[in-house]
């Protein structure tokens, strides 16, 4: 091995480290944050319980998972996997040519139980093989058909959020991640969106990872503190039988698209990752 | 063309036409059971309601739908589509070397509101490209965890209807179907079956067209007389909070079968056939 590789691979791991490191302390603020809305003005206290998981082939993960009164279901996981890659797991990505992969990643995703709250979902993820980048994206989903407007109050502090978020660095793009957003929660056989959107970013690497890393961290902050604010003034507006029936009708999309069309389901099915923490992304009570 | 070719092709025209009669009949039997059913000792008289849709691209079909107290949702469906085969709409089937198709089918799904009743599919189709043949199957799939062993009377109820309806024909070895049923109906990434099987078959075409016409219309009314036998014996049944949340779970297994593998569901959504109908297998309430 000559010294240039063995510094790559010196510097590749430094920044691992620092992705696993970036993704915990995220896990941790947003947790912390949920458990505050779930137990706001409750005696009653629901947190999210954390299991620990490992993975034939190589790695494993942390899964954490409330069910509230307030966040009716929520995961927020961790993993860190290794080994042989499967084939077509990478989807048909002819330029991954090795057999090898690491990765580490952060999920998050709430189902609120007020109708009047949207859904929302984001994930980080560093992928290294013969070289590595970044992915990930994040994305709000209300339930409500009146809600489901590019106009609606919370959409738009949701999509100022992630701009905000972009527009620090110079290589983001914020209207190619909101534009990539659009393309891939998308339901080929309804012909309609799962969502509103948010961003979305994949082979993210630009000539400073240390700019990157910054860029991962604050889409996660800036996730958590947006959809705090979105869910305070939601949970406790009044709803009745008809706001539950049109929430459980669009989560059925929901479920659609994740089981049908997501690379992150897939990846994680193929890969032979945690099936509760990769299909704890669907809804928990749902119509069709 | 020669006499040969017009013989042939005036066969199949008739033997396509014995297929869709043998069909509406079924689902005349079918509709009228279920009803019978669902509005024993009730005044209110819940029926299927019929929907006609045409499909872009040449045929169309007819859902018939039941929401009802006692049959919680229901589709029974028949359709007839032609026209061009759109790129692995027949999975990756090398032998099917044409560009045009035919088919007629019916589809039946039924989800009963209590939960010791089973969840029961069949259905029943006849391709025609440049040969025809014939597929199906029917399968049961019990929603408490209790009642999801062989051994379960309503299974071996079931089981004894299709073995019935097979042994009549020498060309149809039921043992054969069953296995063909438990090999399809199978959830990979949770590495546990759907169900508990039935019979299931495809490209089936013995020497005589009406023997498998026959065989056809036979399952049909094995189906509906023996799960008839099964509705009766469950539905007055007391259940609580606890069974119904056993229902809901194995209501979601069923889902993601049918969303991730079902080839019915991706040969629909691919030929672009009608999306309720298609989805109406999806269970009413659903829990993850």
């Amino acid at each position: 091995m000559n010294k240039l590789h063995s510094l790559k691979l010196e510097e590749t791991k430094k920044n691992r480290e620092k992705a696993q490191s970036i993704f915990k302390n995220l896990r941790d603020k947003i947790c912390s944050t949920l458990e505050e809305v779930e137990n706001q003005g409750s005696h009653k206290k629901n947190s999210f319980i954390s299991n620990v998981w490992n993975r034939k082939g190589g790695g494993g993960g942390e899964s954490n998972n409330l069910r509230g009164a307030v966040i009716e279901k929520s995961g927020v996981h961790l993993s860190t996997v290794f080994g042989s890659l499967p084939l077509g797991a990478l989807d048909s990505d002819k330029s991954v040519n090795t057999d090898q992969f690491w990765a580490t990643g952060i999920s998050v995703i709430v189902h609120p139980k007020n109708p009047f709250a949207p859904s929302v979902h984001m994930n980080l993820r560093m992928l290294v093989t013969n070289d590595y980048w970044f992915g990930g994206g994040a994305d709000i989903t209300p339930m409500l058909h009146s809600k489901r407007k590019s106009s609606d109050p919370d959409t738009l502090i949701f999509h100022d959020s992630m701009r905000h978020a972009c527009e620090k660095y110079p290589s983001i793009k914020y209207e190619k991640l909101k534009e990539n957003c659009d393309e891939y929660f998308y339901i080929k056989h309804r012909n309609e969106r799962r969502g509103l959107g948010g961003i979305f970013f994949d082979k993210l690497k630009s000539e400073e990872t240390s700019q990157d890393l910054l860029f991962l961290n604050d889409v996660g902050y800036n996730f958590i503190e947006s959809y705090k604010k979105i869910l305070v003034s939601n949970i406790s507006k009044d709803w009745n039988d008809d706001h539950r029936a049109e929430q459980l009708h669009y989560r059925g999309r929901y479920v659609e698209f994740n089981l049908m069309y997501d690379k992150g389901t897939i990846f994680g099915l193929k890969t032979g990752g945690n099936i509760d923490s990769i299909l704890s992304s669907l809804p928990p009570i749902v119509s069709w």
